[in-house]
């Protein structure tokens, strides 16, 4: 498995705050990895209030289950993330875990079992040993501090070659908030809901179903438009803690997602979304191109989603973005098969900006040279125009490398 | 690109007999290969019936688009195949091209235009030269002869590694009839009607209406149980031509799919489809193990079938048995995100025979030795039951290797 760092990973790092009523503490329990630390606890003040979205996996992981359940009616108190192990497909043995991490969880930060949540990354189909986490639980709970971030995208990532992070500033009324997110990649990256693991933490305060929407509509546009190998996992959980303590100093509680005073929130929030999303898509297994896919002049929005995904997902287009291969036929070929409405006679693409077919041909005035020079770029912008109607869409993906197959071909022995 | 014969090939190339009332020619145009044939001429007897079944793609090729409006009313006297150009996304002068090479085939053979069938494999968005096809036609035709179904197999290859044919021997009535077949593969395999280029000859009598109703028929469980890398090409043609030559000794000229007389014929053409849709599984892209997915315990045929080909077309899936890992996790994967009944707790996994995972949990009797040299072998029968119903399905595929990347990552430059 190579492990040098994506050459897509952002340049800069943002510097994390606090989050005020979000404690973080990781810890190295030896689940599967040696030497490194494979444990998230966040512990949340009183009043927090949570939301999330999960796989719409017919397969479901065990924690994502337990989740689910918890949401209506919790007072979130801890999360707990572990890597190395997804808990899923384990029966159960499965269930038998989670509800232990969660006991061993409520008594260590003194709260009930009902209002710890889970989540697990990893392997699929290994019985996960919760009791590695018996002995780390205690210290994890008196060591936890407000800020580190970095330390906590690190815990929870599994191939990913760089720790995930985002953080945005915005105000509710007039009282600044803070939004922090993590989140973690790198394979089996096609979420239907949201990704992998990614976890939002605010101090703003906002009820539970203001959370929810909140929740469910950003990540439409952002997680559910990331796709790696149009493999969806059974463990996909994105979830939003809000703290409240912002209403310490003056910041409103918000009860509706309509409400008016949230929007320069629910933008900043959307932000943060996009970029960890934006993240996974840079980090997405063996990727040396980040590829954005739009479509425009569909019949709908959503059957350009469908069409862009199609692109996104194909093996023939994404192994031609790493062969720096302006391969349009493929494009047309994933067009077809999308099975949307199109007309071949009305369709144009560009490649980088360069227009390199139009209506149903080789543009005429095709550029071998300028359209080499786009594709040897690290991010490529791949624009396909149906001209059929006004719905357009986008989706952010990643080439297809000898490395992801290496990674994958190897990852479990 | 590797250019060496995939692992999988057939041991044994049959002896490919006459078909009374077919004569085939090849030749090397020149369309953008070198030192190889590029061009297949049959010449059909009159009489011959034709039938066909095409991609299902939204942005389908010339040829596609020429053979679909001959269909109807055809008296099939020629069918003219070349690769290096699919002739697809070519606008008006894809048309154009058509219409060239069938004037040209017809002045050669003595028919009309529009009892040429054509077919394209290769290239797609590049405009076919078609004028390349002048200078060879009317030598095939004064060369063409009954046998050399293996040179007209050549001729069709892209990145096909060895040459598809299959013969079968069967009666109708008293009357020994033939069936032979030639197909090419070898990427953008995932047919939704036919599979890339397939063509099928007997001498027995069908009409037009029961052709077109066994090949339509056939292809169910033989080229759309396949799948190479889930995109679905342009270009995918399968044609059936019956010459009825056996009629002069004594073979019945059948005028319905139904007709009892039909029933050893019916089972051997499906077993030439299906032989010839597995050597395109077996020359997959860089294919090193032929993988069968068989999907039992479903609720429904279709279930079952939605949920194989999400197996059998999982990237993860793929490189699993590239690594030869038994990697179940993956499976489940697949199995959830297919969107189809399945039941974690229910779900059973065997591989090569192997049960490794039992009712939503690893097998309590799991030896990894004994997985491992399953997973060594060419040839892979992945097994699922979902213990909800008694729907069953069957898709063959291939591994997803580094060779894969590197023959479609350098393809076109």
């Amino acid at each position: 498995m190579s492990s040098a760092v994506s050459p897509l990973a952002p340049k800069n790092v943002p510097s994390m705050p606090a989050i005020p009523g979000v404690r973080l503490a990781t810890a190295a329990a030896g689940i599967r990895y040696t030497g490194r630390t494979d444990v998230l606890l966040a512990l949340f003040d009183p009043g927090t209030t949570a939301a999330g979205v999960f796989t719409r996996s017919k397969c479901p992981s065990a924690p994502v289950e337990w989740c689910r359940a918890q949401l209506k009616g919790a007072k979130p108190r801890a999360l707990v993330v572990n890597s190395g192990n997804a808990n899923a497909f384990t029966g159960k043995s499965g269930r038998a875990a989670c509800k232990f991490t969660a006991d061993i969880a409520a008594i260590a930060a003194g709260c009930k079992p009902q209002d710890v949540f889970l989540a697990s990354t990893g392997v699929i189909g290994e019985p996960l040993d919760a009791s590695a986490f018996d002995g780390v639980m205690e210290s994890m709970v008196s060591s936890a501090q407000a800020t580190p971030w970095l330390d906590a995208a690190k815990a929870i990532m599994t191939t990913d070659t760089f720790p995930k992070v985002a953080t945005a500033s915005t105000r509710i009324g007039k009282t600044t908030v803070t939004i922090n997110g993590i989140a973690k990649g790198a394979g089996m990256i096609a979420p239907d809901m949201a990704t992998m693991l990614a976890f939002v933490f605010t101090d703003a305060a906002i009820t539970t179903a203001a959370l929810q929407t909140l929740l469910r509509d950003g990540v439409e546009n952002t997680f559910n438009a990331v796709t790696v190998d149009g493999d969806t996992s059974t463990s996909d959980t994105l979830m939003a803690f809000a703290t409240g303590a912002a209403s310490a100093h003056g910041a409103p509680r918000i009860a509706r997602a309509a409400d008016p005073r949230l929007k320069e929130f629910r933008a900043a929030f959307n932000a943060v979304l996009a970029n960890l999303s934006e993240q996974v898509a840079r980090d997405g297994e063996g990727a040396r191109k980040l590829v954005e896919v739009l479509v425009e002049g569909a019949v709908s929005k959503s059957s350009a989603r469908r069409i862009a995904r199609s692109i996104a997902n194909s093996p023939l287009v994404k192994t031609a973005f790493a062969g720096e291969d302006a391969n349009w036929g493929r494009v047309v070929m994933a067009v077809g098969k999308a099975g949307e409405p199109a007309d071949r006679d009305r369709l144009s693409i560009w490649f980088g900006g360069i227009r390199v077919a139009h209506k149903g041909a080789r543009d005429p005035s095709y550029d071998e040279a300028a359209v080499s020079a786009v594709m040897a770029r690290p991010e490529i912008t791949l624009k396909v125009n149906l001209g059929l109607g006004r719905g357009a869409d986008r989706i952010l993906t990643c080439d297809l490398t000898k490395e992801y197959v290496a990674i994958n071909g190897d990852y479990r022995s």
